[in-house]
């Protein structure tokens, strides 16, 4: 890239101009797996930018497709991405209470292949929209949807990267590693303890004996849900809001697309 | 930051306009720890940039102070810091064969109080240079200068970050975690076979017991030394130049940089 193409490319990617005047369009999408009716929401810059520009899939958290997803969505388009956050418990099921929410997780942790066939049900939605240059798509998720992104890398799907933020890593196949073609960055709040040393070293193996293209950042004095706004301060109940490891897994999540959207 | 500083600032730190104009003036500097004789390397950029600035100290790896750690010296300069090479083992001391080298990286990291001393002569150096901010201040080392500055830390150093690019991570003396008052950015090779999981495991457990603000970044797929241009890429000798996590890891140093000198 010439010097001045890079420093505009830079000026996209680090919002200098365009988070001054960039006007977000948001849109709740209806769509469907089978006979499962769903919704998403997308969500991209008409303000700057023009036509078709790199793709970005955002998983939703254990309660389902809420506000958090969709301003993360927002500022992702802020960023000059075409954003889609999937639906995968199926429109209007947005559990509230923590019991609710972890036996739906549950569900879909414990059926993979459902849970894989609902992300690319999303991926197919925001590859085939106009904006989208499908050549350029990324995941990302939080929690459940972390795991969720790093089971769709597992399902093969033809995307350039996935990024999980405090997601689990487990995997019931690890030997399904081998169809991770992207690129993997999982950001990881050092005293998790949803996620074992045990999980990790594991998913460091699937990552290692597959050959993938990985890296794991650890974020020290980070506990469960470290992006999460409205998690609270408190380290001791596991589940904590971590400004700085918020603001750097949104910097480290910046330059990994600027490396696999060259 | 308004926008329009914060460009400039995105600038030069990411170096689009200084790579292209900058030029950077080096020299051999002579100093002293009590009676020894050191010669570090000085260098800066003396085009674009005037006046004072932040300052990285480089910490050479087990062979000494050599054209390694001179060019990364360069292309911090680039980037806009006023840049200086400590020399740990002193004046004409550059062992070329490994046998010596592992000897000598062995002294040291045998005597901690000696390889604090010596790091913090060449940071007194850079601090009071004219051209170094001295509020601004971090070290970065590799393999054997990675140890260095995290024993720099240990030392209570008044710097505000400190990155070790394939360092060890080991210490003789866990309890002094609680003297680092400064950011700390580990870099790793995730198959590194020159630090154990043990030893990654102690390292953690004195940041976290510490309270230190960490990071520690894995690397897939690279192993010891993949910042070493000249290393090879046969990773089954467990030392390897990787070109992704030498790219990857000057991105990230340049983050942490970012976020510390602002």
């Amino acid at each position: 890239m010439g010097d001045m193409k890079r420093l505009l490319f830079l000026m996209m990617v680090f919002g200098c101009v365009a988070a001054a005047r960039a006007q977000v369009h948001t849109e709740a999408v209806e769509y469907k797996d089978g006979d499962t009716v769903l919704e998403g929401y997308l969500a991209y810059d008409d303000a700057i930018i023009k036509g078709k520009r790199p793709g970005v899939l955002v998983v939703h958290q254990w309660k389902g497709l809420g506000d958090y997803e969709k301003k993360r969505a927002e500022m992702l388009a802020m960023l000059g991405y075409n954003v889609f956050c999937v639906d995968i418990y199926g429109k209007g099921i947005r559990p509230q209470d923590p019991k609710s929410a972890g036996a739906l997780a549950s569900k879909y942790k414990s059926n993979r292949e459902l849970l894989r066939e609902r992300v690319n049900a999303g991926l197919e939605v925001l590859k085939k929209h106009e904006l989208t240059d499908p050549k350029r798509v990324a995941a990302i998720g939080y929690c459940f949807g972390g795991t969720a992104v790093i089971e769709l890398a597992r399902s093969g799907a033809d995307v350039a990267g996935v990024v999980s933020f405090h997601g689990g890593l487990d995997s019931p196949r690890s030997e399904d590693g081998k169809n991770i073609h992207c690129k993997v960055l999982a950001l990881h709040g050092a005293d998790d303890p949803n996620v074992s040393n045990r999980e990790l070293a594991a998913f460091e193996d699937e990552m290692r004996h597959a050959k993938v293209d990985w890296q794991l950042i650890k974020f020290g004095g980070a506990v469960h849900a470290f992006t999460q706004w409205d998690a609270g301060n408190d380290n001791s109940k596991g589940v904590a809001y971590n400004e700085k490891a918020d603001k750097r897994s949104w910097e480290y999540m910046k330059l990994f697309f600027g490396e696999i959207f060259h």
